[in-house]
């Protein structure tokens, strides 16, 4: 199949982008924007692309993930006429001067809009291109990762956020769709492809409790997996030990575990301290945003051997005591590099999502102030009812006497 | 066994509380503020008041629900020396003079804290004690349920809220705690006790998927019910639909129902017009604050016979072409009318909440504005935390180099 | 509600029996016959009587557990002319007096069924009444438990069973409804009476993963419980663990647990070994037929205090340490002594079995040899379609192409 | 990775069979017997290729599924001595070529044992080799599938089985580990796979509830399915009712299906008669051992295109009023030509399974009768207890009074 068929069909896979795409094929909001974009480069940000060009937008995007990056993608894409810099599997200077190259495209444009997955591109804006802030020209941001609204929150409480910043990745429908199911299904899918293993009966770990975590622990227990949570947010772990997981200080979960996925957005989480503990054949992956989660630096140094690729995105160190700890996909996020990322319907609501977020900011320009805003909540209602729409799934309607009741605090007695 | 000593039970089975009692009974941070409350009365409302006492507070208390007021425990209460105005099963002006009554013991007195639940005592202070606002001795109130909050957002939206209310029912630990889980077992618990049916195979429809809501559908789906959802909000309907409900609007819900629960804070969920639709023998059940989701009164008038108490808590209405249709607890909450109310380990928590609410209020008075106030994060990782010693769980600790890289925007690559 | 009238309600909570009554009260096809049955004599149980009685037949009972027994049905079974021999909460010798009354009343009859619910009548009849055995008007005998089913194969191997008995409790339907659902609801009914308590976080052993322990497990991780299972059988825990359960030994168990719940047909399960191992305020509980799972004896002989009924059905015991143990049903089984046994539409459908075997039996006079057999899978499908049916659930039908062709060994390739 | 390494691999994946193999290369116990088979030609198939030659078997082998013949496997049996008739992807007249050549090898051979996977093998022996009958040397045969076991009972109940044949697939450790969960989870795999799709919400349709429609029904509600079960056994649908599924005639259920998957045994299950009925979009996908289950030839007939592979092992036709229909590996068992067919830890459990039944049917040579017989218990607990130990798990044991008390009829009361 050409890469322009798997676009068309990643968009009948899309079926809520489409229809705000038809709309603004008519209305042309965008006109006049330009919106640069780090975004994962896969078949379905190419329906994003095309929705936000049907818009009226000028586009101009880089990879927030270089082994996602699929070049028949970016192929596709700069024959439609947008800038696109980005490569698969580039190293960290080639991934940071295609961000630059992004922002490069800023200068001296008009009015724009980022959207970040991450926060690399913001970042690198406020670090090393603070002549594009306070112009007025940058409207403001949509961030659609967890990940990236925790480094954003903490840029605006150190004082240095300079715009608007929407924190996609906070609305409840973006929170259960992509970062519970979405990426729980995709971390399982690249458990099963990388290992080929029974999950049932098996002692899996979860470092963290969040969204990400939650799914994760929840598909592997729908797999019959023995689940084990860990976290270091006691509210999170009473949450977990209520929904009838067992919680365990990492200590004690390593050296049960048949496989540990980190999930947390921190650092460090399986390392050096956790290497002697390990059970024989245990498998490690993350699910977080970054590979620093499982210190692969810390294994590769303990390891008196590692073959690579004993199957598809599956490395294998060997301990000096023999132990065998596998590493999917180098530690990196499994579900985009060992499976194919959020499925279709996921990603749909996810960039319908960033695509009305960046209307909003266009239609809202001027009236925002910096800092980190959560994204309305009539955007989030218009997504979901879409998607329950494209499912065959109805709801029922308040009756004005309903409505009116919810609304007077006099009632109930 | 005696009522101080079902008291006494009732605070083993509440480490937490009794945790917080222990150290105020030393540190008497409420010396010299009165507490109105308008609370559940049950045993274990004795050891919140035993707490509060602990701590300094006089105390003057009306029940929230006369049908779950004990009588015994209300003159335990009094014997200690705490006024209470309630009693079991009083009707609807007599409920509302035991409210007034205590508001009537606020006149004159010097600081004084509100503890609401369903905000009856906040709606009647402001309807028609407006004499006792204003004058700075009132420091502010809690909420702990959800109707109650709903209530309270509508009050300062009409700008009608003259006082600073901290909405202890929106904590993730309440909401995780009691709303969902604790809800979700006294009202499964309910329906056993009420029924005696067999819960597995049967079609159970759950009205509304706020907290109350999916636990009780998550319970019912745990006994081996077929759960159906419906929903008002896209957004709360895409959450159940994606969490493995079927979701339908309730016409053709009511359709399929052995078993419908209502808990959506809203009126008239199951009404007249469902009627026609309910197969015979459907057992009808609220888990909503008030009794209101199930119209009664149109069940009652379609009744060509209604026999009570076919069961404990389990009244019979016999429609005029001789389905039946059973009703639990008069349409009153189930879990509190029908079975016991929140379990201690709740409560234990949600005291725990409101406690620590109250002396928040007398440390923060003066410097609260008007208006629906968040609880402080501290207090819910506090009481997380306290709870989890006592199931005896460990969580780990972020090592100072985790808690840098979380700290850090700059991080991640 | 009076009795007759509770009873009538029962019939109308089973209507599969109640089909078969209906057919039986034309065709009459127990006349002539002599049923002696050892059961729990509750409402459910009467309609069972009064459809053997509307089929022809004559009825002698007793009570196969003399706390469950309900003095108001035994007095209306006796109005309806049925000879019934039982009291609720006799002792042990009384116990036996009842089941020889039974007995006795086969003396000189002519052709008799027996029913029995755990082996005791049958039992009784092969060491006391020998002569009533070998005159070939015992046409056989129907068991409807696994430990009563686990007694008779014992007794045939041993070459003592000296008539036809059909094990009722093997079937599929029986298998899955009572043993495993019925039972698995009943017992979490029972806990959440007996104590009150949050499920969700507990630590609950289940000892035993047979039918009962397995419905019983499933459901309290249904609760939110987080489930230990123990076994001595290395197939029932492969399947366990394959279930996602984790399965311990139980001294390791019993140091986590919050609830312990056996379930192995056994004795001597939570014994003296693992009371220095409890958790302070442990729940122990016994879904097993006899009250010999947790040795009581042991218990009361290591506690320093015993306060009965510290809630219904609820013992607690203080050990030397002052740890607490607390113990549900004196040790019996819970969900029939301390909730309502079985759901009706479960009595429903062991009941029909029930009858449907009574009248094999007599249709089998003098084809069967002595041993324990099989119920006939018609039957099974029987009772299994009028279920459905009862439940509102269409199955498919196998098209003549379809029928023929897994009929065929032929095909396939 | 070479295929020897490859196998290797395998082996380590496999360590009950490897232990099974390190006690016969001392013991040799088929020493002498040749074992012809039938079976997948995987990776796994080699290990237990492996420890039959280590026991002292002579080997011919050919695939039971031509499809998930791996070649390099094939060829690296041969170099160790191995025969095989084996080509990926031969038609049907070469696969029955295959089949002969592998009987060939039994005309005049000593003692000889077959094992079989789907019955064919078994079929063409009596259909086409009849003088291999009789004589005294074909010892007896294993038959791993209950596809396969189901036409043994058939040819038995003509009369018409002339062989001792174990009935692997029957036993409680291969029906739960391989049936249940090994293609519970390979065919949500091969979904996952072939279709890329976010399973949580969706409709999807399990016709049949024996061992592998269970198992496939649970890991898509364990994947957030809302999953709908067809049956014709009126049994097997009171079964899957209580455990919560919603069960459905096809036809009703087809209508609302996002996905189907079919698990009957049995043919013609989607046909003609449902493609009227199909939602535009839906997936069909077969978990049965035949490709008859959905008529691929009633769906080619009914379409106006067909583009194959629009994803791997995903072909989508379109009808002729535009809806598409999905199809997973051509109708073929989706779990084995989607996804990699069970895990080793299954095959592990099956394949150590038939290896005790070779060397038993070997040990019981001339005094088994001709027909289906069940696999010896002490088998299936003996695997049973080497997997627990290879997962780390730990049961209990009876003491010698449990013991006794387990074994007397006399105890309970």
């Amino acid at each position: 199949m050409t890469t322009a068929r798997r676009i068309e069909r990643s968009e009948r896979s899309m079926p809520v982008l489409s229809r705000v795409r038809d709309q603004w094929s008519r209305s042309r909001p965008l006109t006049g924007v330009v919106v640069a974009g780090c975004l994962p480069l896969t078949a379905e940000t190419g329906a994003l692309a095309r929705t936000l060009r049907a818009g009226g937008a000028e586009l101009v995007l880089c990879s927030s993930n270089p082994l996602s990056t699929q070049d028949d993608v970016t192929a596709s894409l700069r024959e439609q006429g947008i800038a696109v810099h980005a490569r698969r599997g580039v190293d960290r200077a080639g991934y940071y001067d295609d961000v630059r190259a992004t922002l490069d495209a800023l200068t001296g444009a008009g009015r724009a809009v980022l959207l970040d997955d991450g926060c690399d591109l913001i970042s690198t804006l406020h670090q090393e291109r603070p002549d594009l802030l306070g112009t007025g020209a940058l409207l403001g941001a949509s961030e659609q990762t967890g990940t990236g609204v925790l480094r954003l929150r903490q840029l605006a409480r150190d004082g240095a956020l300079s715009l608007p910043v929407v924190a996609v990745n906070d609305t409840p429908v973006k929170r259960v769709v992509d970062n519970r199911w979405g990426s729980g299904q995709s971390t399982v899918d690249a458990l099963l492809r990388a290992t080929g293993m029974l999950l049932a009966g098996r002692v899996c770990v979860v470092a963290g409790f969040g969204d990400v975590g939650r799914g994760v622990a929840t598909r592997l227990r729908g797999l019959g997996a023995q689940v084990v949570v860990t976290e270091v947010d006691p509210v999170a772990a009473l949450d977990a030990t209520l929904d009838g997981f067992r919680v365990l200080p990492m200590a004690a979960a390593a050296a049960e575990a048949h496989v540990v996925v980190t999930a947390t957005g921190g650092v460090d989480v399986v390392g050096a301290r956790h290497l002697p503990l390990l059970r024989d054949g245990v498998v490690l992956a993350n699910a977080g945003h970054f590979d620093v989660e499982v210190d692969v630096r810390a294994l590769l140094a303990a390891a008196s051997d590692r073959e690579p690729d004993v199957r598809p995105a599956l490395d294998e160190y060997t301990l000096a005591d023999g132990r065998r700890v596998l590493l999917v996909a180098e530690g990196r996020v499994a579900g985009l590099a060992a499976a194919e990322g959020s499925p279709p319907a996921v990603m749909d609501l996810a960039f319908a999502l960033q695509a009305l977020t960046v209307r909003w900011l266009v239609g809202s320009a001027g009236t925002l102030a910096e800092g980190v805003h959560e994204l309305p909540t009539e955007i989030d209602q218009r997504v979901a009812a879409l998607a329950l729409e494209s499912l065959g799934v109805e709801v029922d309607r308040l009756s004005t006497a309903q409505a009116t009741y919810l609304r007077s605090w006099r009632s109930g007695s």
